[in-house]
């Protein structure tokens, strides 16, 4: 990396990039990207992701790491009922990374938003004294009746959740614990390393159902309800024994020794779909989805009045209020 | 910091930025923020700042920090012809700031979004191993026929200069060899500390040009004339003798024991704009953008013929080959 300079890396990720698009009247190498905007609104999403704090290089290949770099941003545009579009991406760079360890993160960058007809126009590569950093911002369009945000939950709406929760953090914890390969391990690392954003799921949803709200799973499931009620005003009921758990992550939980409902709950980086909507809509809602894109969607709770607050339903009656749970980065409790 | 975290963080900074203007229907606090597009063309642009890469907190106050980050997008967007409008901006904040620290940088930020009447409208904050990181990412408006690329010079052209070169590199110098205080040391490390966009002469000289190419000093003068040269597939003739350095630059650099000529064109970060206009517009662009901004425009050379490359007219007559001089990050120079 280092004799070739910053120059020669930006001109082999131009070449990578490839052309622009349609509507992109110049990508990379100006000053700025040029677009012309449909009529269609535009959604813009920005995550950075730090090594040592975001990822490991020991834990997975760069592809793997720019993959799901990627997949968070379209996750974000897919929780707004919107597509990707276009992507600016900085990179800081160590001295010690070669040049085919940034092609293998680009791969990985580029195969999650080629998948979604997003095309990279630009961004910045700099020295970094630390680990690798990548920072995106990503464009996404929405049609102008098809945008959800966060903040339109009233009560009486049902929660849904799209495939199942805890797998990441399940995968996480077998690669720091080294537990032993298996079929198991093998799944819940799969879906720690190589997340999908649900695009499909969140558009299915908006054709047959009415939302009012609707998040990824990128802080926990508790947490990302907790911003629904904050943002809508509302109380949240999650039913712990309705949040749709995968068998391997049950088992995984088991070997480890830990609470598999309390790590449903907690893990981050699921990138599924929450989503509010009227009770009425449940069932045709739940069988579309499942028909469009083969992901079962399940009924997880209900939003509460907003003096209720957010509380969990335990599995033998009973409440408890819902901890704030998942990753907060800058926490005292020693960030990952 | 520590033990508020995040997402207490994320509040602050959201109080901060306050409400969303105009066409901008969600700012911060969603998956991703929801702007309206007008009628115009979109411009976005990127761009990464690493702690002692590109700053130390030793040098200057965060807000200046944050100024100079926000000054290197908003100079992206000017010398495309645009002006900025909205920004994500995201931080990886290590573990010894304190909350001041970040309100500071915010400050800078903002100061300068401010006054060009741009918002930020989302970002994302996590936690850094290293040293401080601020990655923005800034979309900008312009009007169809006053956007200006880098790619449409030609030969005939004469390139022009807003105000005047070298002074960043020089007030960096002084910065680190701890040259001792006076009046020309202080020109040159605020021009390195505070930087100011060159909105309003490149809308200036659009108002009375027909500008082919146009270009933001980030580099350097020479290595931005070589972008030209290689977007534009033309060659770069530049007069030595008529680059502009401000008189506090000259005696800074012969205090320094440095060649003041070599500083002004391989000093970067100095965000003037450099355009190529056809020369019988050169004197009516300099008088109408010194009458309207109060900035000096100079005219530092022509656009020769491809076959010619980019070379460097010596005071005494002769040419030599010019140097892509200025910073790149990935060298293996070791990197500042």
């Amino acid at each position: 990396m280092a004799p070739n300079g910053e120059l020669d890396l930006i001109r082999r990720l131009r070449q990578r990039i490839g052309a622009a698009g349609p509507r992109t009247l110049l990508g990379v190498g100006d000053d700025a990207a040029v677009i012309e905007p449909g009529g269609e609104l535009m959604l813009l999403t920005a995550d950075m992701f730090v090594e040592d704090v975001h990822f490991r290089r020991s834990f997975a290949p760069m592809r793997d790491i720019g993959a799901k770099c990627m997949t968070a941003n379209v996750s974000d545009i897919a929780a707004m009922g919107g597509f990707p579009t276009r992507a600016v991406v900085s990179l800081g760079v160590p001295g010690d990374y070669a040049n085919d360890d940034i092609d293998e993160l680009y791969d990985g960058l580029l195969e999650v938003l080629d998948a979604h007809r997003g095309e990279i126009v630009g961004g910045d590569v700099v020295g970094s004294p630390g680990g690798l950093v990548v920072s995106i911002a990503l464009l996404g369009a929405a049609d102008r009746e098809r945008m959800v945000p966060r903040s339109g939950a009233v009560e009486g709406d049902v929660l849904l959740v799209t495939g199942h929760v805890g797998a990441s953090e399940a995968g996480l914890l077998t690669l720091e614990s080294g537990l032993p390969e298996s079929e198991d391990v093998a799944f819940v690392r799969a879906r720690h390393l190589r997340p999908s954003p649900r695009v499909a799921e969140a558009q299915a949803i908006i054709d047959v159902a009415t939302p009012h709200a609707m998040i990824d799973v990128s802080d926990g499931l508790s947490s990302d309800l907790m911003h629904i009620a904050d943002e809508s005003g509302v109380g949240i009921a999650l039913d712990q024994s309705a949040v749709p758990i995968a068998p391997e992550t049950v088992r995984v939980a088991e070997a480890l020794g830990i609470d598999v409902a309390e790590l449903a709950r907690g893990s981050g980086e699921e990138f599924e779909i929450v989503v509010a909507i009227p009770g009425s809509e449940l069932e045709r809602t739940a069988e579309h989805v499942l028909a469009v894109t083969g992901t079962k969607v399940t009924c997880i709770g209900e939003v509460a009045p907003g003096s209720e607050g957010c509380f969990l339903k335990k599995p033998g009656g009973g409440r408890v209020e819902l901890a704030r749970t998942g990753y907060e980065h800058l926490k005292d409790d020693g960030g990952r």
